[in-house]
């Protein structure tokens, strides 16, 4: 079956699912009023927005094992989404962006209702109602899998794994901010690292790993599952940053160059500052990092990243994650139809648009 | 047992296992350098200088369930204290304040890393890299819990019980940041709800519910120890207040009078903006959320409180709370030792001076 097939059919899965898990909590986080139904209906209107690939690799993964989708592992699809959603919302307080998924992020959507003494404080306002926000997603998504039905072992396993990863996404994060916020240069072993931990391996290693063993998966297999998800979260991460630079800000739903207005260490931005000479280098450290860079500064670093191979040059990297991960997919032992689906997948993380 | 040598015992128990717990983690979180020994180290320090009430709590309901304290009863007490310490360094941000047990708060540590260009905006590094290391927190408290050995079906009632209070937690931080940047007047009633969501319940209910629970003891018993938690908590806030305004600096670990710097709506600042009429209304009224409130302002603040009755009331209040709390411990059917234990808890949030 095609990525698109599967994902698109995993994905009504898990938007019933979460309606039917974030509906059964109502009756209790309405008893704290106005937030309880506030933020049901933000998280389930922000969760919903999203590709919901991770949720799809955990029943993808189950299938992988031989397992059949039962309802916990939906539901740890589920958990996976909301989680994701808590680190997004945490996510876009550090960056400051302004809008995720199309839409005003969560912490400007508190923002803007903040009012009388707190409206001169707005900033600080919608960050903290947005740092609760991303917690209460966290504790749901523990909650979704703290339930989980099935053989207790395994549950408890995929539990333990959830909570190990996330802790090294955490971490990921920091290294991150810290980049971004340095003066240190990065080697791109190091930038691949930030990709590795803050992306790759919670977006596809994680959730794939947590449906094979839910699915009564073998465990000497695991370790191949979890490199081939980090090569495919590689992959996947490097096109983010492309579609950051070179995507339409309509299909992203991300506005474009933001990674260069915060200064984000990223592949392109280590190529570019290596290799950039005379005024176009002035011009790009006058811009990189820089929250007012207009529109024409980005599409200056664009143009420059074109013109000194760089765009090329960070593809070229790209595609050899793109090989590691098609050779890691043939050397699984899968029935046929799941080899095609993962290379499907990694068709799709290579060129997708959105 | 008296409260004093059952929680000292309980402390020595927890910070053990604590330790065991984080050096365990060491391999695997640094694997993300300089991050990974960085935050285990600071999480540790936070974590150990708190009272540890909560894991202490754990470990009472389950003895008065006639369970055992098995390694997996001190490492739900473990959790509860990781959480705790997780959702502390949150509410540091939220709240600005600068200071938590006697050293400086997490966002603030972080702070003083900035450097190079991050260093004019060192506040908002410090505060992303404290929602970072307050996620880990959390991550590492579910991880903790994931691994519960003893019966699976208990160990997932306390992981449900835990997640879903937590969530509550969040709304009640969300009521409260609300309430103190509007000019809503709330009811006595609202801030007593604020009081039981955002500390009372999680603090003692639950984890007296989850040692109960993990103990082995009978369901019909549990919503007597819930509200009896419930009092308890409230009890323990209330006087959270008075120690915030007329206890020492030195002793609380917290700079006095940061509630009515913060304009917290609290018990006391309820019943001062209810009383005051003239030129003593007119001063309340312009340090009442003022963060350069001075320490003369906070003087008058807490003079103002002795004068006008509201120090004697709000200790009325809490007496009652402190009333219903004995008659619910005298109500349960637990054995004397127990019993003795519980009412000298509650002598000791009656009368505590940090």
């Amino acid at each position: 079956m095609t990525f698109d097939s599967y994902f698109r059919k995993a994905k009504e899965r898990l938007r019933d699912d979460l309606d039917r898990f974030l509906s059964a909590k109502r009756k209790d986080m309405t008893r704290v009023e106005p937030w309880g139904r506030d933020v049901l209906r933000r998280l389930g209107t922000f969760t919903r927005k999203g590709k919901m690939i991770r949720g799809g690799l955990v029943m993808l993964g189950c299938e992988m094992a031989g397992g059949r989708i039962t309802p916990a592992v939906v539901r740890a699809g589920t958990a996976s989404e909301l989680i994701q959603s808590g680190l997004l919302i945490h996510d876009d307080i550090m960056d400051r962006d302004a809008e995720r998924r199309g839409a005003p992020s969560i912490h400007e959507q508190y923002a803007r209702l903040a009012d009388g003494p707190a409206r001169p404080d707005a900033g600080h306002f919608g960050m903290s109602m947005a740092v609760c926000a991303g917690d209460i997603a966290i504790f749901l998504a523990f909650e979704a899998m703290a339930g989980l039905p099935g053989p207790a072992k395994r549950a408890a396993a995929v539990q333990k794994l959830f909570a190990a990863e996330f802790g090294l996404v955490g971490l990921g994060q920091m290294l991150d901010i810290r980049a971004g916020t340095s003066r240190l240069s990065l080697s791109e072993r190091e930038v691949l690292d930030i990709y590795r931990y803050k992306t790759a391996r919670y977006s596809f290693s994680l959730p794939l790993a947590a449906g094979w063993i839910l699915g009564g998966g073998r465990d000497p297999v695991l370790p191949a599952i979890q490199r081939l998800g980090e090569d495919l979260g590689l992959v996947f991460q490097i096109k983010d940053d492309e579609l950051g630079l070179f995507g339409n800000a309509r299909t992203t739903g991300k506005p474009v160059g933001s990674d260069i207005r915060q200064g984000k260490r990223t592949l392109y931005s280590l190529a570019l500052l290596d290799r950039a000479a005379g005024p176009a280098r002035d011009r790009l450290e006058a811009v990189f990092g820089r929250a007012e860079a207009t529109d024409a500064d980005i599409r200056f670093v664009r143009d420059l990243a074109d013109r000194l191979g760089v765009r090329e040059d960070v593809q070229r990297i790209m595609a050899r994650f793109g090989r590691r991960a098609a050779s890691g997919v043939r050397s699984l032992p899968l029935a046929e139809r799941h080899l095609e689906t993962l290379q499907s997948l990694l068709e799709y993380v290579l060129s997708r648009r959105s």
